[in-house]
């Protein structure tokens, strides 16, 4: 099984990217499943009904979110029905809080399990993610072996700690939230595909895609500002590639996808 | 100028990592400076002033620090007659914390500063690394337009913002801390080379450089832990390259560099 | 000197008891200066101009402010003429951010500096509270002995640190923020009136001022929550009382102040 | 049924205290059970068999503790046997976690069951422990209605939610940690009595009952430091006293009791 994660879409220009891109990455590495991360998909906070099905129409199949999910109040009227979407998985009461923390994309004969988890440190107080995360697993495992894990979280101790408490478990844990690609991407020992942060997608010469003058300013000046997406600009698209062995659904690749200006990109 | 900073030294095997491999990058790269970070060199915990005077026998021209840079209390008796070992420029009463926060490495007719600072987003109460990182800039310009900043900081907007806000003042902006490097290495459009963070040199099945089994325990009982950098096993080098325009200063290359069993090195 | 300090006046229930009970406090207790802080003043984020100016009608002689200093977006328009408002000190660039850190109460010959300090601990990243407080001490130093500090912090901690810290050069150290008065007013040894939290001023049967019900949400669900002020509902206002010898500006009593349905009121 | 609570009981200083005054406390106010907070009682850090067993024999029934539970590794061999030691209830994978979360104080006929919980706002991330405290008070009732809740905390808005979680549902709320008293004390409107800090037990002129300089120095410097609880010096005493109507359980009075060279004593 082949699959294209994309990291966090910010605003109209992480859209753009998406639209014009999706379609040369799937022309290069013939994925059978292409998840986003889509918590700022909408303005850099959260994501509206009309953004969603857009990502659908753009060859998404499905799109997970983190700490932004809530930020679009509308999002309570449709998660419940949209079965492409998924949120943190660990929220404290999570079966009476609205949408889902992991969904089956079919493949043919195949499943492959998403599942969304959201981190701790420096992040607030949900659920331990390792508990939940391995519950959820275990439930997966018993339609598939084909599991993948967005585990959107801050530190990068918290992030590798998933990484090995999962390895030979699940096919692979790649890291969303810091908005920046790292440059570590492996299979750990017991098969199971790894990278911290897949990076974001969307304005280029920002900070973590927003404009930099406002988040520049807030360190300076420590005054509250409003922080801006900006639509028009150079853009970035941030991702990953896995393929999996479709018998044991363990990985035997992953590769960052980095486009940018200053990144050649090879046909 | 040719530059190698090398991230986050961890230990034993970090020093085994720059001791057999720093030949080879010198030999590949031909820098004209190599700088390390250290603070985690003696045990994942602080420098030893033995550890210091080894680093600079492997080949290292300056080594700089971060948050554990106090943690062998011993450097508080040699770091004041240390001038190739800088540790951050922004606490509270600078003039009497020992050590320096910016030192030089003459090249020839030419100069580098080097500046340390230290981030406060998820990291402690120092003084604004904006605001004292301008006034060293402002102080080492006066004497060369060879500048790198080792940023020591957790969060990516502060690190991101660091780099804009010092774009086309300095030559490089480099961070270090989250022991995992970033594949978002680029020149800003004003000149100044960025990479979010350079990672670690160490252990290479761990959390961080250290073992895994003891932060995993951690996360999943959130009991007290000893944590413990290993003296054996599987190991890796971080950093990156940097090329500077010898009469402006500004940043003509930056590349990461990065060694380990799943990455292939390319003579 | 007497004083009187009300602590964090919380809604509109706060400002009525404020308007309430300061005639009976002022009756009993026969203050030459009487201060409140009023970051929460409108609705529970920050003051607007008209408020303010009620307060001062009421009887207030200056309103100290906090982290919600600039809740309210026009406080940008009339803090640079309000005499009688003073923000926390410790802004990075405080020459420029709008506004005042200290200010004087007039009492005949004598004045009352008045300082306004934001902690840092779980708080932000403001400048070290101890070094401007000591500068701004200096300068009130020039002009009068008579010298008041709302260290507007979390953590106890910190704000025991400052009493320490200020103890014997200027007439009391009082804290706010936390919502919840402490048990510990005291007069240091060396003559500096000190409680580590005056308490607030508004709805008493919430948390924190607030309704009680959506906050618990957020803590059950972790999901987003709009808080809400009452503006109907039992009220309790808190404070302390403050006596100064008016020759060293040292300070001789200092008792807290708490009105609400389960303390009764002594005239 | 009469209850005395005492607040983090830190070091030799503190254990003094209780020794003199809680005969005093006790001929006062003829509690059947006197339970004190015990995570520093060991020279501030942790507690130990020999302290343990002192403690009971000073008059003690039962001993909580808090976030420095495991500071000294010790605790490990005894907890388990030690019937009248509880803490935090809300660890991971607290079936495992050395030692419970909940103990009964048997008082003739009656009983009193005693839960500990500690928070999370700014102190890490243990299970939540509104959720966890939820169960164990369920399981409490089963065997009596009289149940008093340590919650061991920072935040004043997480401690004021608790009370009002539980009012009605436990006898009391009283809150530790901060070590500084608060000034609240008050029955619910369901009867469950409330302080959001019983506030701490040792060395009166420190800062949380350590010697203020160390702790100045590393506000000021942010360099490390080695705190110390002093051995000699002025000492205070903080606790409350609760009385529980027999046959429901809930509360009929609270108040502080605050012991120090700055409050009389009343006999
Ligand atoms: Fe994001
Ligand atoms: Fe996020
Ligand atoms: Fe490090
Ligand atoms: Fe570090
Ligand atoms: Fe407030
Ligand atoms: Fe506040
Ligand atoms: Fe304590
Ligand atoms: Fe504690």
């Amino acid at each position: 099984m082949k699959i294209i994660f994309i990291g966090d879409i910010v605003g109209s220009l992480g859209r753009e990217m998406v639209n014009e891109w999706l379609p040369k990455l799937k022309e290069k590495y013939k994925p059978q499943a292409t998840i986003v991360n889509g918590e700022n998909a909408a303005g850099g906070r959260g994501i509206t009904e009309k953004i969603y099905k857009e990502l659908l129409q753009s060859g998404v199949d499905l799109v997970t979110m983190g700490n932004h999910t809530w930020d679009q109040k509308e999002i309570l009227d449709f998660i419940g029905d949209s079965k492409k979407l998924i949120r943190p998985a660990n929220y404290p009461n999570n079966t009476v809080t609205p949408g889902k923390g992991m969904a089956y994309i079919k493949i043919n004969q195949m499943e492959l399990a998403v599942i969304n988890l959201h981190g701790r440190a420096y992040m607030g107080d949900l659920e331990d993610p390792f508990r939940v995360g391995e519950a959820l697993v275990e439930e997966a495992r018993k339609k598939t072996s084909h599991i993948l894990i967005d585990f959107h979280a801050e530190a990068t101790s918290e992030k590798e700690a998933m990484g090995w408490y999962m390895d030979g478990k699940v096919s692979a844990v790649v890291g969303t939230h810091t908005h920046v690609q790292t440059n570590d991407a492996r299979i750990l020992p017991n098969g199971t595909a790894y990278q911290t942060d897949v990076g974001m997608t969307g304005y280029y010469d920002g900070i973590l895609g927003m404009k930099k003058e406002p988040i520049l300013q807030k360190f300076l000046t420590q005054m509250p500002n409003r922080f801006e997406v900006p639509e028009t600009g150079r853009r970035k698209l941030n991702g990953c590639y896995i393929e999996l062995n479709d018998s044991t659904g363990l990985a035997t690749r992953i590769e960052p996808i980095r486009i940018d200006d200053d990144m050649t990109w090879f046909d």
